[in-house]
């Protein structure tokens, strides 16, 4: 792919996005542990992209799941998101989101939590609007192109 | 009080936390709305103070409960956050957060969504540590002196 | 109150706002001492939500008068605002601050400065417009609704 | 994969690291275009993680080649960053990075940019240290245990 | 001067400090303008950079004397931030700052506020210590060995 | 000048930019060392002023020459960034950059790196603008009216 090809991603080809962030002090407490909120609001990112690649809509977050934080992420380590389509409603998307920690100098790595988010799909006046059901759609692993 | 007056609010004395925010840019989609996870990263984060609060211990989320959004906070707008500690158990604390919108030009105040949050207080270590039962905690409404 | 109601909190009101504020490593010497600016900041952010909520305008400041700092605010405490209109002239709205800091951990609570902000409400040009009288103002303590 | 389980995964096994950002306003000029320092500052992050993990030191960026911009990139957009190892020498590590844009809306994409950076792997004393050789190490693509 | 000459600039060498800083949206209001909070944070900052440069140690602010703010700055301006060391005390060091704002696409340029700030050396400790009187300092206007 | 003044400075007339910027522990990897890319984008945030005040356009990096970072930056530290015009096309405006780092308490100060940045002047729709010739220029030093 040369520097100046446009392809086009169309709504139903991709199902998720892999994010990976840097934990940074003011998102940790005292003790340099990442906070709850933060690591929410990380999944949270994460399923809004791969919920905004699913359907080529504005999306808007309408509930998350109970979630439990079973191990704790340090400053220094980073966090990797894998953020899944897992089904669709009429104009709704759920999105299963697993957070792995990795320490990048031991190489440790873990899974530190998942969550569960239904998006919607909405027009500019904020109107929910139908989304392709995941069943028809004929998603791609990857983006294409990428060797 | 006078500028140089020490007090000190021993644990189980304050039970709640009341935050404003400002809703800016980076916190927001497309079309201005307030993402769901930064909505979540709020009122974790006034779990967080209340609990820390009640405790006087450092405090880690160990879960946040199933939260539905039920009106989008735009930009512009700002956030009131009322956390309030509602229950203990050995070593938790649990919180229920509830996130107002409030339009600084109209004056629309509504309350957008409710939190419930759990958190343990922990060492330096990161072991839980015993907290004060709720019911034998003498707590007042507001921190002392204020007018 | 239930999530979809909305009230209107009309000029005149609200007279006051409570902030409190997380202090963070980039707002911090290397000490890990508060900024005098960070806080200077913070009280200016305390007294634009409370003229604006007084006036129901976007205010712009007009000035500060002298801050004296006598206690060092440090990172991981927290700093709670308390801003109140105190005066009105024809387009301007005085605004007192006082700001405390609070360590999470043992409890200790200190007044650490107080300021006094002079805004002025203005139109979508920029230019001064009239605000409500304080005298004949009848401000509620706290929003409706909190419990 | 369950949550309490830890892998570690060695130096010389992942050669690469994918990241996905968002494009902020702060981020942008007038026009909402992305600066090219900020789109420089994405590419060492994400060369950093990819030669933090193939090393699992401390690394250091010694160098950046010549990078062009072609296309511009927008507010709202996605920018997905993909590093690879490419080279090592004694104690420097070549990664290679390929920016691309996609717009969530339409679901246009575009290679961006590519650049080339070498970094370095570090002791705590910040002296240079050796790195195992990419031709004897033995990478796997991605993590182990996404599915 | 090549890449590893270090050159030494003892405290009483330098008095001033001159700063550039861009208007990012999440320093301003509805309105696009500048809040006055966070006029008198960089004012502060390039202060406590005077005062840090002057007298090489680090210092806290004690208090800001009275500013007013004449002139409106907006989203995408620069500021520029001029801080002189004007006076000393035994332990205290008085900066003047003057803030001009200019707009990069038309170049106007304007004296927009005036602040002074008081700021105290101090140790490890907290406590104050003395400052070389500034009548017996052989300030220099800028960095050596800059072209 | 007094604070209503308003001068206007033309294209052509200021050619460099000089910044000071602090470094904070969320541009810094785990040994407090200030990331390349960090370096990267302060350098042509300078750039981007200096060829902004030049041209009095909206300009873009088009590209960024080889860059390599010889001296370690701390957090604590400063940095100082000069900018200079030194080259113009049709077009395009090349700017150098030289990032001196600078420590508060010992005063030691050491040229950290150099960088040479294209920039092109470009117009609302993003066309490519002729800019003033650099040899028909007649800059001046810095901005007037600074004492």
């Amino acid at each position: 792919m040369r520097a100046s090809d446009v392809e086009t991603i169309e709504a139903g080809r991709l199902t998720e996005a892999r994010l990976i962030e840097m934990v940074f002090p003011e998102q940790t407490n005292h003790y340099g542990t990442l906070y709850g909120g933060q690591a929410l609001a990380l999944m949270d990112k994460a399923a809004f992209i791969a919920a905004s690649r699913y359907c080529r809509r504005t999306v808007v977050t309408a509930s998350s799941e109970r979630v439990d934080f079973h191990v704790p992420v340090r400053q220094g380590q980073l966090v990797e998101l894998l953020a899944r389509v897992v089904a669709t409603g009429r104009t709704s998307i759920t999105v299963e989101v697993d957070m792995y920690s990795e320490d990048l100098l031991t190489g440790e790595r873990q899974l530190g939590t998942h969550g569960r988010f239904v998006l919607v799909a909405v027009d500019v006046d904020g109107r929910a609007v139908p989304v392709l059901p995941l069943e028809t759609a004929v998603a791609v692993d990857s983006p294409p192109h990428d060797p």
